[in-house]
């Protein structure tokens, strides 16, 4: 009986603005979530006494103590460096170079801490409990303000050799001497094309250059270049023909990186996410988004794959980080029993 | 003792052209070699009776008997289906479509057949004897008519999950309008510009746009394309500017390729191997080749791989094939035994 209470896992997805935290049964059911502000300002060890903290409040949260949880799981973005369970350069996270946050976070917490890279967390989300479930080869790709990867094979993340496996955010579509800028200083980076930063670069050229197009007035009043794609999404459901394609383009552009993936790799399954999927299955402008993406796709890739294949929405959502990591916790507790 | 003698194994490079034939003992040294004539045309029940006896010679040539051999690997090219243990479309093997091969040769030789793709064969050759000895991430690139790609993480040959993995030569790497077709069918593929037959049509190009160079005379008296590399090789070991060029954009485009499967799978090594590596680490012009896909590579991938990374050549030449075919087939042994 000790033994099955114990069967539960805290998982927490560690991001530049906020900490997410999820506590998790042996099933994958989330029972109790909150989420608390990073304050990257006040530096790593500070955020991981608050998480240490949000950690034991979301296990009361779920009506749990701490001797019913196994472990936790800690995706963070990187730069980091699995083995020693420290980050090295998180970009998102500028002054906490170099800190021992695996091993800090247990010590503050006092359970044991699972660390895990916030790109193969998610994928492992969908692998565990989402749209890729058993899977015996699923790469996610999350497009969000860049284009984020994770890859688990046989079950079990890749992480690569140097604790950057699934970077295909910068996989090279555009060779020529032209190509966008990436935003890690490279040229030519999927990236640059397939994130909310590269839609909103586009649409901007686009309404400089004068398109005829709804997007024009509301462009031109933006704040900031991150309200565009939004736009982008809410003039494309209401037909807008420069609109619908942008969302074409992406498609497109985020096939060319899907192509050398999947030639590379050969996955069963290779699933979307985050915010570019644009409403994603729900709605008119998402699904347009898919299908163009499926048929760019399926029509350049070997004829034996483009059958097999599945490509579809990943379902985990904003909850993929904490999920992913919890179960990253859970795989290495069961792991470490046999 | 028993136990002791039985731990050699063969392995099969199936071609279109030739089966090699190697016994190798449990260290993966050779014990005895020998190459017949693939004959394609008599069809692949034939050939996989003269592959049988193939084996049985090349036992007794190394002094063993039929016991003394714990199992067989036959590497074959694609299209193939590893779980069944059956040809699909090889298109090196017309008229050989669906024949279940494992079975069979196992039939013929009366013993234990593992069947492998030999890309991933090539590469785990390197992984268990060659340059990528031990390696945690390893990939493979073999630079000949096509261009294969072997991957090895962990110590197991990833696969695909329809038997397609390591198809890296058909990574887009120009995804304009008028990029290069490739053999397969489609345009923009890295075999369709570092293979040997893009070195040819780029080289032809050139001679014909009457670039001044040594090449001019030779590839105009060619009797076919695929005499033209080994003309680009000769004229860039005596220092023909336009010879070296190729070499070096040759490097260049290869380097685009790696790029990206570098940042899908940050692997620990990166093997090149091959008749299109220019002689490899014994020529000038190998040399060349090599510090220049270093340079393009390196200085386009994150620092933190790039000051990382092991990039060299493959030691294992044209015997990788059949190494690598009986290293699997040891690995399934030793596996089975577990």
């Amino acid at each position: 009986m000790a033994q099955e209470t114990k069967k539960n896992y805290v998982g927490i997805d560690l991001g530049g603005t906020n900490i997410k935290v999820g506590v998790l049964n042996d099933a994958g059911e989330t029972l109790a979530y909150l989420s608390t502000p990073t304050l990257v300002e006040r530096g790593a060890d500070d955020a991981t006494k608050r998480m240490a903290a949000a950690v034991h409040e979301a296990i009361t949260k779920a009506g749990l103590k701490p001797s019913d949880v196994a472990g936790v799981g800690l995706g963070s973005p990187g730069t980091l460096d699995l083995p020693s369970g420290s980050l090295v350069r998180p970009s998102n996270l500028p002054g906490w170079d170099f800190f021992p946050i695996r091993d800090r976070l247990s010590e503050y917490s006092g359970l044991p801490v699972t660390f895990a890279h916030d790109g193969p967390a998610a994928a492992f989300a969908e692998y565990w409990v989402g749209a890729g479930k058993g899977e015996e080869g699923l790469i996610l790709l999350t497009l969000g303000t860049g284009v984020g990867c994770g890859i688990v094979l046989n079950g079990h993340v890749w992480n690569g050799t140097h604790s950057h496996g699934g970077e295909a955010g910068h996989n090279l579509i555009d060779t020529s001497e032209n190509a966008r800028w990436c935003k890690c200083g490279q040229r030519g980076h999927l990236e640059a094309y397939a994130s909310a930063t590269g839609v909103a670069n586009r649409t901007i050229e686009y309404v400089e250059a004068e398109f005829k197009t709804s997007l024009t007035p509301r462009v031109r009043a933006r704040k900031r270049n991150d309200e565009v794609p939004k736009m982008v999404f809410e003039e494309a459901e209401k037909g807008d023909e420069l609109a619908i394609r942008i969302v074409k383009e992406t498609a497109r552009y985020l096939s060319h990186g899907m192509i050398s993936l999947i030639h590379t790799l050969d996955p069963s399954c290779l699933l979307l996410g985050g915010a570019m999927t644009f409403g994603g299955d729900e709605t008119a402008t998402g699904r347009l988004f898919l299908k163009t993406v499926e048929e760019e796709t399926r029509s350049r890739i070997f004829l034996h794959l483009a059958e097999r294949l599945r490509i579809a929405y990943a379902t985990t959502g904003n909850a993929a980080g904490y999920i992913g990591a919890a179960g990253l916790a859970r795989q290495e507790r069961e792991e470490s029993q046999q």
